[in-house]
């Protein structure tokens, strides 16, 4: 390919502005003060970490990952997410720290994916993990605070659909039993949401009417807490029970936050991070066309990296909030323009330092004592001050 | 080499623990707050760029950047700098923007050093850039900002070294004229601030005991505004004389802003970058044993990437200053634990909602009926409330 020209940056990566800059850091800081009055401390990790560790217990498919070599010819990535390192330093640094851990983080993840997608290689989340409590009211803990995070970033209109990685894994194996092949199919169909192929792929399938009507049947399992004990009687399997008790549970304690209005319990989910193990869930913004937050236990992950404790957590896709959020940034006050001459420079620099020290932003230029030998636009500042 | 532990992380890059991010996140806001009231905007360019526009530009040697190859085969770098970059977006997004152009940023930059060596390959850098004004009043402004800037840092005691690159070629040019290896020798000592060893490649040079003189002479040009006197009697060469003639200029205008307390004059000084064209700048602290913020003037970068307009900026090199300065992250302000059973919990959370609205950091935990069913040290919170 043709060499790059000096102005180009590569595909899939994002320059800010200044006014992107103002309203991405109010989102920052907004959502990270939201968490820290939940006792979640803020942590930071490197971009850099060892594939074989944290690229490989990544959620992150293996060509999607950015790879680079160090000097010993080790394999590194740039970080794909947030939750493997935590998962890391609770395992390393913070080790001897009793159970439960609240943490929080805002940070730039990495994808490799094909230029030609049009998909970010680089962009923001905002999230936390809750470390070493398995209960339901963990997982409820973590979908009030997500559903408080979304409103602190200046969402007003969202959902969180709500479902559990063992309900499907139970009915599927209740239904097609060892069938790991054709689980695996019906399992994507759901993660695509693509239900037209789902309803295909039943009718395909070697079964008897009424298994197929059961599989169908998943499709309608969307909407209140109802849908729990419409649930209940497809899923016979311990797995599929186990799981819908537990979703029961965590609704009882949204409605106790008074969240629950924002919430729907949807069975078809399927988390799209391979390390979930139970409750996933993912937030839809009205206004926006995409998911703005994704979430859920995963009690296995930390296992992997020498301490065996569940986990449950979620991030905001903070860079689609940034794109479909408006009027985050503080209205931008121009700055003051002090003018002086080599005469008055002491004076004029003297009263810059002043406005300053009261907060407000000033810039300063030296003019020729005829002024206008250099022009200034006047509706750059808010007012200006000449000093001779 | 054997394969990395789960607990591991690559050499040179940091975890920050939460009462680092505190700490870092202080500084940093202190610092573009600051910069803020100079009205400098902020800016963020991502962390990868194209190695043959960006890598190249910058002043990091090839060797030091960390390169990776995208899907396209094209060759990207981590940036090491926020320099080149920021010229790349004067040059691009804003290049309809007009000047001058104040623009600051706080950025993670990377070095791939060799492993051994024990530095950083991963750290924060916090800084400004003045494009498209070449005055002394402009290398004045940056330098008075730095000051200004490491008093938000909270470094209290610090002395900023001032040169200009022209100095030294002008006089160097003038006593050893055309002998370009014998000059860039010279010059690799005193960057290195090795003064036995340029004393001793003097020694070896076949010049006149008079040009010797003048060559020694140059290790005494470090001290306040006298110094331009005395370099004015070495610095016959035109070059020499403009620089110390810029730099009396501006060290006029570090006196008008009240600040020369803190700046000498060293005329030794070599600016590390290798796109420096004019004033450089160093920032020694007295209780730490290295730079803490280094600039200058870059009058010929950005015409590389299309728009040929001057420039000069600084970076602080915030992780010293995180690992040297004391206290300013604020007094960790303990969490409020809210207790409650079963039958306690909508109070509970109720109350955590209204302690949180007001500011407070709020820890929940269901408690069994009996109480004391899960332990929590009562040292991590500021009081405990129960609800039954």
């Amino acid at each position: 390919m043709s060499k790059p020209k000096g102005f180009e940056k590569p595909v899939g990566v994002r320059d800010y502005v200044p006014y992107a800059v103002d309203k991405l850091r109010a989102i920052e800081r907004n959502v990270l003060d939201c968490m820290s009055r939940w006792g979640y401390r803020q942590i930071m990790t490197p971009t850099l970490e060892f594939y074989e560790t944290v690229g490989v217990a990544s959620s992150t498919s293996d060509q999607k990952l950015f790879k680079l070599l160090n000097h010993r010819g080790t394999t590194l990535v740039l970080r794909s997410d947030m939750t493997a390192p935590i998962a890391r330093v609770v395992s390393s640094l913070l080790k001897e720290e009793s159970l439960p851990i609240r943490l929080s983080y805002h940070a730039n993840v990495f994808r490799a994916f094909e230029e030609e997608a049009g998909r970010e290689a680089e962009f923001f989340q905002t999230g936390v993990e809750l470390v070493g409590d398995d209960s339901p009211e963990a997982d409820a803990e973590v979908v009030a605070l997500a559903i408080a995070s979304l409103k602190a970033a200046g969402v007003t209109s969202f959902k969180i659909a709500m479902g559990h990685v063992g309900f499907l894994n139970g009915l599927f194996e209740e239904v097609l039993p060892g069938r790991g092949g054709d689980q695996q199919a019906l399992k994507k169909h759901l993660l695509d949401r693509d239900h037209v192929g789902f309803r295909k792929a039943i009718s395909e399938l070697s079964i008897s009417a009424g298994q197929r009507e059961e599989l169908e049947g998943i499709l309608r399992l969307r909407g209140d807490k109802e849908i729990c004990d419409q649930a209940s009687v497809l899923g016979r399997h311990p797995q599929a029970q186990a799981s819908i008790d537990h979703l029961c549970k965590v609704w009882e304690v949204l409605e106790a936050y008074g969240v629950s209005e924002h919430v729907l319990i949807d069975l078809t989910m399927i988390g799209d991070f391979s390390y979930y193990t139970g409750m996933t869930f993912e937030g839809y913004a009205s206004e926006l066309g995409f998911p703005v937050c994704s979430g859920g236990r995963y009690d296995n992950l930390l296992r992997q990296f020498g301490r065996d404790v569940p986990a449950t957590g979620f991030a905001l896709k903070t860079n689609r909030i940034l794109d479909g959020v408006k009027g985050m940034a503080q209205e931008e006050q121009l700055p003051v323009l002090i003018r002086y001459t080599a005469a008055g420079r002491k004076e004029g620099l003297a009263r810059a330092a002043e406005l300053r020290a009261q907060g407000r932003a000033v810039v300063t230029l030296l003019i020729e004592e005829e002024s206008g030998s250099r022009q200034e636009s006047e509706e750059r500042y808010e007012k200006i001050e000449t000093f001779h």
